[in-house]
């Protein structure tokens, strides 16, 4: 009676330490795995096929594309990318919690196809920690922070229509905070059908 | 900022340990209190005004149901027994989670005046392991232990109108999935809207 593992959807905007929160998730929870996306871009150094991307032909993505086998796509200069499902899908049927980093219309995207999917944003603890964040980065200009600055308040203006909003304050506390969440949504009535049927079976036979 | 409290309502079939698994999570978390009944019966020996129930004459509690200042009631052997909403109201307001104890009936009745409340069934691994429960008990006789178990199947068959499914195999265990749901609670941005504004506030002016 092995429940599917959930997915889970986590977005923030950039410099919110998203990446920091997953692998973290990662190093202490063996259950949990992380979505991989297709892309056409050619691989940089260091990239490993099947753990950075799935590297694809733009006709191969294309033609999945097509067939209905990528939960989401976008496309930024001249490359695709995309959300590859069966992957997915399988490490779930086996009882795998599998963590989809993506932007907020990626998002809603996968959510409308796997509406029992975990909506997460990860939020900093303000604005101008963001700001103080990016800036001592000391890798963009100050036109560039604005620029993202604007964009975090475009995806945090959509946080309402997640399920969940967790702030990175401290990493240990966001990890736990998205442990807690995996947890209880594990005792949630509309994920263990087969356990409240089970339940009502009377097995006495005495 | 701060936020109101949960209210979070316990039901369960009898014997299933629900009032060890509350004791458990009074004793173990100061921001939690347990919601007190009003009834028109007589005070036992030892009972307190305030703690046990709000003992109240009759006239009292209907006059109190007409002017709506009870979240439910119920009758029993001649005898009404109600949920007050003020005192209820008031410490969540302090920010408080306040544990209501009461039947399906009783918490759906809950549920559609106070939709932001949480329901969480209290089930046992089985009813087999129900029906030991209530014989170890030595208290009742064979006939009325199957009166039981027929009342059980009922609620547990109203478990997927709930929120969330915590089964007590281990009163530890469940006190922990109980908290664990609190603690989920909190961080849904449907009870964090004030938190959400205030993160869009841009507070630049350097």
């Amino acid at each position: 009676m092995k429940e599917n593992g959930l997915l889970l959807i986590l977005s923030g905007p950039s410099g919110v330490g998203k990446g920091t929160v997953v692998d973290e998730l990662i190093r202490r929870n063996e259950n949990i795995t992380v979505s991989v996306s297709m892309t056409t871009r050619a691989p940089r150094a260091g990239e490993v096929e099947g753990e950075s991307y799935y590297f694809v032909t733009r006709e191969d993505f294309l033609s999945r594309m097509a067939k209905g086998e990528l939960l989401e796509h976008s496309n930024h200069f001249e490359n695709y990318y995309g959300t590859p499902k069966a992957p997915l899908s399988k490490a779930m049927s086996s009882g795998k919690d599998v963590i989809l980093e993506i932007d907020v219309n990626g998002a809603f995207a996968v959510k409308e196809k796997m509406p029992d999917s975990v909506l997460i944003m990860i939020a900093p603890p303000s604005l101008s920690d963001l700001r103080d964040r990016l800036k001592g980065r000391n890798t963009e200009t100050a036109e560039v922070i604005e620029e993202r600055i604007g964009r975090a308040k475009f995806e945090l203006g959509k946080a309402h229509r997640y399920d969940y909003v967790v702030i990175n304050d401290d990493i240990e506390e966001a990890t736990i905070a998205v442990e807690t969440i995996i947890a209880a949504e594990r005792l949630k009535t509309s994920r263990r059908r087969a356990l409240i049927c089970n339940l009502l079976e009377d097995t006495k036979n005495d």
